[in-house]
C-alpha cells in the first residue's frame, strides 16, 4: 500500500528530492538473469536530460545513475535494484521567493496544507525531477523486456503542443529522434520551434500532448476488472507531473462515435492470429491486449513556474504577487516523452510478469487457441 | 496485489458474473459505527437499475442487494461488508449465437485468449452488470462520507451524448435528477431524447461523456506521487468499463492553454481559506485536493453490442458476420453515471481514511496552516 | 492492503461473522482451468465439521458451500471465486451473558475497546467459525494444485495434547485419518480420549500442538527477503484463531543446536537432485524451498470459553465473574488441523504462482541447475 | 506486493547486499514533523555493529547511514526517507571457497536453484547484514513514535544461548545494556561468556532465544483477521535471518495449559483501565492490543558458517567437503536483538497509523468506552 510505488510484480518505489543529496528508484521484482550495466541505464536517461537544447530548463544535472544493489556480474540477481542518481547543480539561492510565496497551479500550497512542512527547494518532491527516478527504472524495464520479448518496441512523440497539432497525413516515425520535440513530423517541428522561442521570451509556457504506441505487444496481457492494462497506463501516466488527462485509443472521441464506427472489425491475419480492420480500442479489449499496438496519449499542462506576474498569497495569509525566476521549461511536455515511455515500459514488463503467474506459460503463449 | 480490488484502506473486491447466481462486492476497510442498512444502499443501486425507461437495456432485474456480513444493530462494525446481489432475470437463451463468434469491440476475444475459458452469457465478468457490484460499494462508501464529512456532496452527469453537448450556459444541478439522462441541461435532454430514440430503433449506439464533480472536499487528500488523488480516480474511472478517457478539470484541453491561462490565481476567501479565481485544476494539485471542487470526466465507447452486421471471427478461426440480438443499451454511458459517481466516492473516502492515517487529526484538520 | 485478506497473487478474503446470514471467502487470483465444483470444496469443509464427535463443539451447522461466481461449466476461469457458507444454526440465546461481560482470554474486550461496536452473538467475527471460509479457500487452493503438481501432498496431524505428546517412532500416515484427533499415533489417541473426556466433564479446555507437513513441494519457491515462505507460513498460522506460536522445522529448540549439528548435510539423490542428510531446516532455507518436506508447527491455545468461574468485568467497569454456557471445545486445537492444512494449501499455491511470475518456467523448473 | 517490503502504512523496504557498494532502506509512509537526523538513526544502528567484541564477527564496518531523502530542515517530510550505508569492509577474498560450493543449512543452494545467479560474496542478499537495513528503518520508526507515543518502550534481550537459559527470578531490566549479550541477568551473562568463548575458539556456533517487549502500548491497536498485530509481528521476526520460531507471551506452551490456567482475568485498574492477572497472551486478544505488554520471542538457529567440516555439494553436483574459513558469529543471536527490537518498532508504528486510518483519533484513544 506504499505510495510512492507503482505496479504488481515489478514494483518501483521513487524516492527523492530535487534540492536533495541525490534521488532515485528502488525497484523490486525485476526478473533475474537481465544483462544490465550502468550505461545501459544511462542511455535511457540521457534522452530527458535537461539543458540539451533551448526549449528545456537550462538546470544542467550530470544525472549519471548508479546501480547499488540486484545486478551481479552484469545480470540481474532477482533481488532489490537500487538505482541513485545524486543531485549535482542545485543553486537553491534561485529559489529563495518561493519559501514564504505559493505559485499558482503548483503543489506548493498543497504539499504545505497537508504536511505543514515542504522542501520549497526547486519544488522538492513535487519537481519534475522525480521523473528522472521513473525514466531510471523504466530503462530497466527495458532491458528486461528486451530479454523476455526482443520484438516489442515502446515509442513516444508529441502529437501537440499548444494549439499547434501534427498532421497524421505526415507521420514518420524515423523523424521522431531527429527534432528536439520527439514530433513524427518535420514540418510541425519547425513550426513548434519558432512558437516556443517567442514563447520562451515572452516568459510564458504551453501545454502539450504526447502519444506513446507499444508495438509487438503479445494478446492477452492484462486483468480484470481493476488491474485492467488500460486501468494501470492511466495511474502511471496521470501520476505524472503536470498530467491532466488521459486516453486509450480513440479517447475522449469515442464518446461521439456510433457503435457500428467504434467496434474494430475481426478478421484472420496471414500469420493465424486475428487481425483488425481498425484500432480504436488501443490495443486494448476488456483491459487486456489484443495484439494490435497499444496506444496509450496523455495531456500535459503549461509549467506553472512562469515569468508572467500572477497573484497569490503568502504562508500567512497576505495576498501578493509572484513571479517565477528561476530556470523552466517553457513546454514541459517535451520532457515527457521519455517518462511516458519509461512509465508505460514499467506497466507492460508487470502485466508480461503477472501474466505468466497468473495463467502461466511464457510471454506471447495464451490459453485459448483460435483456429 | 489482488486484481479485483482497488482502494488503499477503503478496499472494495467485486466479483461475480452476469449470468452466475450472483454478484457483489466484498469491503473491507469500513469504519466502524457507520449508520447503514440494506435500504440506505438500495437507494443507491436503484439509479443505475436497468430497465426504468426504454433509453437502458429491457433485462429487468430486481437488484436487490443483502449485507450479508459487517453490520450490526444498524451500524457497521469495522469486520469486512459483504454486498450481495442475486441474479434473477438470466434468459440465457439470448447470448446462445455469441458462444461461437467474438463481438468487435467487446471483450469476448481476448478474455478467451488469456483465459481459454469464459462465461459467454451476457458477458460474464466482463458484463456491465458488474458495474451493480460497485454501485452497492460506493453507497456504503457514500453513507461514510456521510458520517464524516455531511457537507461533501458528489454528484455526476452527462455532459456528452454522441456529438450533441450540453450548454454550460444552462448548467442547472435541479435538472440532473429530472431527465432520464442525468443532463444538468433540459434543452440538452429534450434533444437527446429524440436523437436516442432514432439510434435505438436503427439497432446503433452511441458513446457519451460523464462528468462527476465532489463539492465540500477539504483540502490534503492525496498522497504523491503514485497514491495521487487525481491517479486513484483515473485508475478508478478508467476500470469502468467501456471507458477510453478521463480528465481532471482542464483535461486534455490543458495542453492547449498557456501557463499565466493555465494556473488558478490564489486569494483569500472571506471564510479564512485560500480561495482561486478559477477551477483549471478540477481541485487537484501535485495529487492533493485544494479544497476546490473535484472535477472529473470520463468517455464511455458507445456499446458493441448493436443490431448492425458486423464482421468478425469464430473460436474456429472462421470469418463470418455477427448481429448481437440480446436486450442492450444504446447509451450505455445513461447508467455509467451512477456508476462513476460511486468511484468517486469510494476514492475519496479511501484518501479521507488514509489522510487520518498518515497525516493524522480528523478530515478538513491539515498540518499546514496558512495565515 | 486488505486486512481481511493474505496472499500475494492467490488473494483470499474472508468475510463474515459467527452468527450473521453468512461467511465466506473471496478468492481472487485462482488459475483458470482447475476442474472445481461444490462437492470437491465441500469433501474439506467436512473435515472441520463441528459435531461430529463428543470432542469438538455441539453446534450443527450443515457448513454447505456454494460457489457463487468464478467457476464456469466445471472450472475456474480466471475471475474471483465466491465461496459462501450460509448460518443455520444460530441460537443466540446462549449468548445473552456475554453481551455485557467479557470473557477472560477472549477477543471479547479488545473488539469492543477498538471498534466501540461488536457482534457478540457466538464471538462474531472473532469466532472459530471464521476458520471455516479458510479451510472452503484451502480447498479451492488444493484442486489447483492438484492440477498443477499432482505429485504434492498437504497432511497436517496433532501432536501434543496439553501434557501428552506423541510418540514419533510410532508415527503411522495411516493413523491420522483412523481417530478424531488426527493422530499419527494410535496409542497417543487413545490416551488423549481419555483425558480429553476427563476435561470435558470438568468444564474446562486444553490447548494442542499441529503439524503440517507438505510434501513434494519443489525447490525454488519462496521470495527473500519479506515473502519468504517461512515469513508466510509464520503469518498465516499465527492469523489462525487462539494460535500463540509458530514453528519451521526444528523451531524453538534450533536455539538449543550447535552449528554442526543443526545444518543439514548435503549430498547427491539418486534422482539427481540435491538430498539432505536431515531436515532441520524444514525444508526452507534463506525462506525458499529446498525440496525436502515442508514442516510447520503451530501451538493453539486452550479456549477460553469454558465452565470454570472466572474473574472479569462488565462494559460499565463494575467487577464481575462469568461462567461460558454456550456450546464449546474442548480442545480447539483438533479442528485446528483442517485449518492449518487449508493455511498451508494457500501459501504454497500462492509462491508456485508467484514463482511462475518472477522467475518464469513453470512450477518445479528452477534456473539454476546442479550438476 | 513488493515481496522485499513490509508493513501497511509504514512501509519499509529494504535493499542491498553484503559486498554490493551500499545497502539501505526505502521508507515510504513515514509521518510528517519526525524531528530525526542521521545522529539518531546511528545511534540505533551502532547497537549491532559487529566487531564490537570478541563474541561478534570481526568485520569491520563503520556502517555510517545517509539520509538521501524524505527530511528537510531536521524533520521528516512525509515523503520516501532513504536510508543509506555504505559497505567499506568488504574483503571478497575470504569468499573464494564459497564460488563452487554450498554451505549446508546456508541459503546457497536455494539461491542458486531459484535464481540461477547469485551474489556468493558474503552471502549476498541472505547475508546478515541486510538487518542493517532493518535497524535504520527501526531508528526511524523509534523517533517517529517518540513523537506520538512517547512513553512507549521497546526492549530485546536474549533468553537462551543454546542450552542455557536465564533465571527468569533474577531479572533485572537494567543489566541488559550491561553486557555483550544483552541478558536482564548478571549471572547468566558471565557463564554464557565463558561458554561462547569455548565454542568460538572450537570453530562451532550456537543458536539462541530473544525475547522482545514493548511496553506502553495502547489498547486497540492490530487488525483482525489476516492484518492482526501477532500476525504481522510473527511475519516480521520469521523474515529476520536464521529465524525458526515465533511465539507471542505463552507461545508454543500455550499447549500445555487448560483454559483456566491461560485465560488472563481482568479487573479495574486503578487508572480506571482494565487489568489483568496475568499476560499469558502476551498483550494481544484476537489480534488486537489490550494494553499490558506486548511480549514477542524468537528462536535464532546457529550460524552455518563454522569451523567445523561439513559434507555438501558442488555447483557441478559433485560430493565434497566444507569449512567455513571467513569471518562469523559464534552466536549470531546476540546481534539478533537490535533487529528484533527494530523489527517491534516498525510494526507497532504502521499499527499506530493503520489505527488512526481505520477508526479514527489519535493513538490511545479507543472508540469503546469501558466503565
Amino acid at each position: 500500500m506504499s505510495i510512492n510505488s507503482f505496479g504488481h510484480l515489478f514494483r518501483v518505489t521513487t524516492w527523492g528530492e530535487s534540492h536533495g543529496p541525490a534521488l532515485g528508484a528502488t525497484v523490486d521484482g525485476c526478473p533475474p538473469g537481465v544483462p544490465v550495466d550502468e550505461a545501459m541505464i544511462q542511455h535511457w536517461l540521457d534522452r530527458r536530460k535537461p539543458g540539451q537544447n533551448k526549449y528545456t530548463t537550462q538546470r544542467r544535472e550530470a544525472d549519471a545513475v548508479r546501480i547499488l544493489s540486484g545486478v551481479f556480474e552484469g545480470q540481474t540477481t532477482g533481488t532489490p535494484v537500487q538505482l541513485m542518481i545524486e543531485n549535482t547543480d542545485q543553486r537553491s539561492k534561485d529559489y529563495g521567493d518561493i519559501m514564504e510565496k505559493f505559485r499558482p497551479g503548483h503543489a506548493d500550497i498543497t504539499y504545505w496544507q497537508k504536511y505543514g512542512i515542504r522542501d520549497y527547494r526547486g519544488g522538492g518532491r513535487s519537481s519534475a525531477r522525480e521523473t528522472a527516478s521513473r525514466v531510471a527504472a523504466g530503462g530497466l524495464a527495458r532491458e528486461a523486456i528486451r530479454a523476455i520479448a526482443p520484438d516489442m518496441r515502446i515509442t513516444g512523440y508529441m502529437t501537440r503542443m499548444g494549439a499547434h497539432e501534427i498532421d497524421r497525413s505526415r507521420f514518420d516515425w524515423d523523424q521522431i529522434e531527429q527534432n528536439p520535440f520527439w514530433a513524427p513530423d518535420a514540418q510541425a517541428a519547425n513550426d513548434w520551434a519558432e512558437y516556443l522561442d517567442d514563447l520562451r521570451k515572452s516568459g510564458s509556457s504551453v501545454g502539450a500532448v504526447i502519444e506513446v504506441v507499444a508495438r509487438g505487444v503479445p494478446a492477452g496481457l492484462g486483468a480484470p476488472v481493476y488491474g485492467k492494462l488500460d486501468t494501470d497506463l492511466a495511474a502511471a501516466m496521470m501520476s505524472i507531473n503536470a498530467v491532466k488527462g488521459v486516453e486509450i485509443g480513440e479517447g475522449m472521441s469515442a464518446a461521439m462515435l456510433t457503435g457500428e464506427l467504434n467496434a474494430d472489425e475481426i478478421f484472420m491475419g496471414n500469420d493465424g492470429k486475428p487481425s483488425y480492420s481498425s484500432n480504436h480500442s488501443g490495443g486494448i479489449l476488456g483491459g487486456i491486449s489484443t495484439g494490435q499496438d497499444i496506444v496509450v496519449r496523455f495531456a500535459v499542462k503549461p509549467t506553472s513556474s512562469i515569468l508572467k506576474t500572477r497573484k497569490t498569497i503568502t504562508k500567512t495569509g497576505a495576498e501578493t504577487e509572484i513571479v517565477t525566476k528561476g530556470r523552466h521549461d517553457p513546454c514541459v511536455g517535451i520532457r515527457a516523452v521519455p517518462v511516458g515511455e519509461a512509465m508505460m515500459a514499467c506497466v507492460i514488463l508487470d502485466h508480461m510478469l503477472l501474466h505468466r503467474g497468473q495463467v502461466g506459460g511464457q510471454v506471447g503463449e495464451t490459453r485459448g487457441h483460435i483456429g
